[in-house]
C-alpha cells in the first residue's frame, strides 16, 4: 500500500519522474521518500510539485531537511511556500535558516505572515508558545450554530484543525469556552453557539508552559487541541494533538538517552556526525570517570587491609555492581513516576520508607546467594577462601545487604533531589547512580570487613 | 480551575456530597478524585451519580479501579453501566473481573453487547484488536453528504469519534475509504459521499498488529483514528488517537523500567505492593548477581597476579565502570533508534563501524585522564604506585581503550542481537550491559597487564 522507494534499482535520479509520482502519493509517504534524498535533489523535486502538495510536504514535522530545502529553492518560490505552511512549522523552519537567507526570507514575506512568525519565534524552545499554531477557528458568542458552521466551511482549508471552535466574547474577544465540531453539527441551526459551550469551563494553557505539561493536559482531558491564552484570557494559538504525539515521543527518547548517561541527540543515530557523537557522550563519560576515580582513592586508603586479605578483592566487582544494579532499578522507577506525576515531590518520604524494606529484602536475597556460592566452592574444593572462609562469607553477605539497601534508597532519592534543585529528574542516569553507589559501596564493604574480620584476617 | 481534592481536611467522607460535586466537575478531574478513594467508597459514589456521568467516568482509561468498582456495584446497576461504556474499555474491565463475577456479568448483558465484548476479548493483549472500539461511524458509498451528516447527528452520542467516517461498499460492506468530518461539512449537500474519498486509499491496520506499530501509523499519518480491517477488507473497529497517546506513554514507561533492569510494573509506584515490587526487581537482580559472579571467578583465576601486584586492584572499579558506562550509553542510543525505526535490523554493520572509532576515541580520552591522574599523584607524592609506575600507567590507559571500545561496540550490538532472536531490544538493560562488560573488562585488564608488565611487576 505504501510506496516509499526513491527509484527502481540502478536508474538515474530524475526529479521530474519523482515529482510526478509524489503528486499521487500520500503526503506521509512522500516525506519518507524526500528524506532519502540530498537537500539539493529534494529541493529540485519540491520545485516541480504543485504548490499545495509542496506545502503539505513541508508542513510535516517528520521532514528532515525542511530548512535546507527552503534555502535551496529560488527565493520567490520559497516565500510562497513559507506563507502557505502552518505558522508553527514555518516559524521552526525560519529559525533553522542560516543568515543572510533568514533575514531576506522574513523581509520578503507579507506583513501578516511575518508578524505571526516573529511572534512565535519570540517564545522559548519547548514551550506551548513555541509549539502553537495561530491557525484555529474562533467564533463570537452571539453567532448561531448555522453561522458558525458556514464560517468553518469558508475557512476550513486554511486552519490546522477545525474540530474545536473557540467561542469568544464579541466585545473583549476573551475566550468563553470551546465547542467541539461534533457538538456543533448535532446542534439546532438557529440556536446560539453559546448554548453548546460546556459549563465546566475551557481547559487552557499559557504560552510559557513546558511542552511536557501541555502533553499531560491533552492526554488527561482527551483533547484534540488545547488553546494557549494570555493573561487577559485571549487565545494566542492552539497546540494540536499531532504535535503532542511528536513531543511525547521526543521526550521519551531524551529520557532514555539521558538515563543511559549521555546528552540527548536531536537527529537519528545515523545522521549524527562522529564529532557530535563524541561530544555528547564524551563529556558525561569523562565526568563520570573523574568521579569514579574516588574508588581508586578509597582502595588506596584501605591498601593495607587489601594486602592482608587479597580474598576480599575477589568480591569487589560483585558487591559494587549489585549496588549499582539496585540503584538503577530504583532510579528508573522514580524517574518515570515523577514524569507521569504518579508521585509528587512531597512524596519523597513515602518512597523512602518503601525503598528501605525493599532494599533490605533484596539485599538479603543476594546475600543468601553469595553465601551459598562461597560455601559450595569451599566445600567442593573449587577454591580455597582460607581458614576464615566462614567469616569471609558473613562479610560478603552483610556488605551486600548494606550496599543494596543503600543503592535502592539513594537511587530512589536522587531523582527527587535533582527535581528539587531544578534539574530534570531524568538526568539521574544509570551510570551516575552506579558511580555514586560504587564509591559508597566500597566504603561499606571495607567497613563491614573491618568490623567482622578484625582480629582474624585483618 | 481544576477541583481534585477529595474532601476538606478533617471532614468525614460522604458519598452523597462527593457525588453532588462530581456531577458538576469535568470528567477527567472526577477520575482523579475517584482514584484517591478506596474501591468501596468509589463504588458508593458512582452508584449515586446519574448513569451518563458514571459511564463517562468508567470510560476513562486513567481510572485505577474500574473493575473493582463494577464488581462492588449491585449486579443490575453494573450491567447497565457496562452496556453504556465504550466497547474497548468495557472489554478491558470485564477481563479484569474475578470469577464468578465475570461470567455472571457477561451473562446479564444483552446479546449484542456480550458478542462485541467477547469478540474483543478474543484478541491477544497489546494488539490493535484488543485496543479497538467498535463504536465508529460508517456510511454506504451511495449516500449523499447530507444523508451522511444526518446519520452522524443521530448516532453521535453513541460513537467514540465521529471525525472520521468510513465509507463502505453498499453490497459487500468492504471499506472503500475514509472521509474526515471537516471534508464532509465543506462538501456539497447533494454530492455523493464517494466524491470526498481521497484517491490515495485508506490507511488501515489488522487486528493482530502490535499496538506500537499502530501508534507509529497514527503518528506518521497524523490520524485521529485508524480502522482495523479483516482480510476481506471489512472494518472490525477503530483505534483512536486518545488510546494511542496512552499506549505511547505506557510503552515508554516500560522501556525506561526495562532499561533500568527490572520487569515493567503496570500500576503507579505507590500502588504496587511490596511483594510485587520485590518480585519484579528481585528476579532480575538475582539473575544479574549470578552472572556477575563470573567476575569473582575471573579474579580467582588471576589470583597469583593480584598477589604480586596489589597496585593493579586499585584500578579495577574504575576500569570496569568505564566499560559499563560506555556500554549503557551505546545501548540507550540504539534501543531508541530501533524503537523509532531510525535504524533497521540490517543496519547493524553500519552501527558497528561507527561505534568502533567512537569507542576508540572515547577510550583514548579516558586513558589520557587516567595517565594524568597517576602521574600527578606519583609526582606530588600523594601515592606511590611502585618503581614500575610508568608501566602501570600505560597498562591502565591501554586497558581503558580496550574496555571502552568493547563496551561501545558490545552495548550497541546487544539490542540488535535481542531483536534478531525475537526479544524486545529494551530488555538490554543498563545493568545487563554492565554485567556483560564487567566480566570482559576484567579479562581485558588482566590480559593487557600480563602483556605489559610481564618481567617487571608480574
Amino acid at each position: 500500500m505504501t510506496d516509499t522507494e526513491v527509484k527502481p534499482e540502478g536508474e538515474e535520479f530524475s526529479p521530474f519522474q519523482l515529482a510526478a509520482r509524489l503528486a499521487r502519493n500520500d503526503v506521509a509517504d512522500s516525506v519518507e521518500v524526500i528524506n532519502q534524498l540530498s537537500p539539493e535533489d529534494a529541493a529540485a523535486t519540491i520545485e516541480l510539485l504543485p504548490n499545495d502538495i509542496a506545502i503539505e510536504i513541508l508542513d510535516k514535522p517528520e521532514l528532515h531537511f525542511g530548512a535546507e530545502i527552503i534555502q535551496a529553492l529560488p527565493r520567490k518560490h520559497a516565500t510562497v511556500l513559507l506563507s502557505g505552511m502552518s505558522a508553527d512549522v514555518a516559524a521552526d523552519t525560519v529559525q533553522q535558516l542560516e543568515e543572510p537567507a533568514r533575514s531576506e526570507m522574513l523581509a520578503a514575506l507579507d506583513e501578516a505572515t511575518r508578524a505571526t512568525i516573529t511572534g512565535l519565534l519570540s517564545y522559548p524552545e519547548n514551550t506551548a508558545g513555541s509549539m502553537m499554531t495561530t491557525e484555529f477557528v474562533s467564533a463570537p458568542s452571539n453567532w448561531t450554530v448555522a453561522q458558525t458552521l458556514e464560517h468553518i466551511r469558508q475557512v476550513e482549508r486554511t486552519r490546522e484543525t477545525v474540530y474545536a471552535i473557540y467561542v469568544l466574547d464579541p466585545v473583549t474577544r476573551r475566550l468563553i469556552g470551546a465547542v467541539t465540531l461534533r457538538r456543533l453539527i448535532s446542534g439546532e441551526s438557529t440556536a446560539s453557539i453559546l448554548t453548546l459551550v460546556p459549563t465546566t469551563g475551557p481547559v487552557t494553557t499559557s504560552p510559557l508552559v513546558d511542552r511536557e505539561d501541555v502533553a499531560r493536559l491533552i492526554s488527561k482531558y482527551d483533547l484534540l487541541a488545547v488553546p494557549v491564552v494570555d493573561r487577559g484570557g485571549h487565545v494566542l494559538g492552539i497546540v494540536t494533538v499531532d504535535d503532542i504525539i511528536d513531543t511525547i515521543i521526543e521526550e521519551s527518547t531524551e529520557d532514555v538517552q539521558k538515563f543511559g548517561g549521555m546528552e540527548a541527540t536531536e537527529s537519528a543515530y545515523l545522521q549524527v556526525g562522529l564529532g557530535e557523537m563524541i561530544r555528547k557522550r564524551g563529556v558525561w563519560l569523562c565526568l563520570l570517570f573523574v568521579s569514579e576515580m574516588l574508588t581508586a582513592s578509597a582502595m588506596q586508603y584501605f591498601e593495607s587491609e587489601l594486602e592482608k586479605a587479597i580474598v576480599l578483592t575477589l568480591f569487589i566487582p560483585l558487591i559494587m555492581s549489585s549496588g549499582g544494579n539496585s540503584g538503577s532499578q530504583a532510579t528508573s522507577l522514580l524517574i518515570r513516576s515523577l514524569a507521569l506525576r504518579d508521585v509528587a515531590l512531597g512524596d519523597w518520604w513515602r518512597v523512602a520508607i518503601r525503598e528501605l524494606p525493599t532494599g533490605i529484602i533484596l539485599g538479603v536475597m543476594l546475600g543468601v546467594i553469595g553465601v551459598v556460592r562461597i560455601v559450595v566452592w569451599q566445600k567442593l574444593g573449587l577454591y580455597d577462601y582460607g581458614e576464615h572462609w566462614v567469616l569471609v562469607a558473613v562479610t560478603v553477605a552483610a556488605a551486600l545487604v548494606g550496599v543494596v539497601t543503600f543503592g535502592s534508597v539513594a537511587g530512589s532519592m536522587l531523582p527527587f533531589a535533582l527535581q528539587r534543585v531544578g534539574f530534570d529528574p531524568a538526568s539521574a542516569s544509570a551510570p551516575f547512580v552506579a558511580t555514586l553507589v560504587d564509591v559508597t559501596g566500597l566504603m561499606i564493604y571495607f567497613t563491614v570487613a573491618l568490623l567482622i574480620l578484625r582480629g582474624s584476617l585483618l
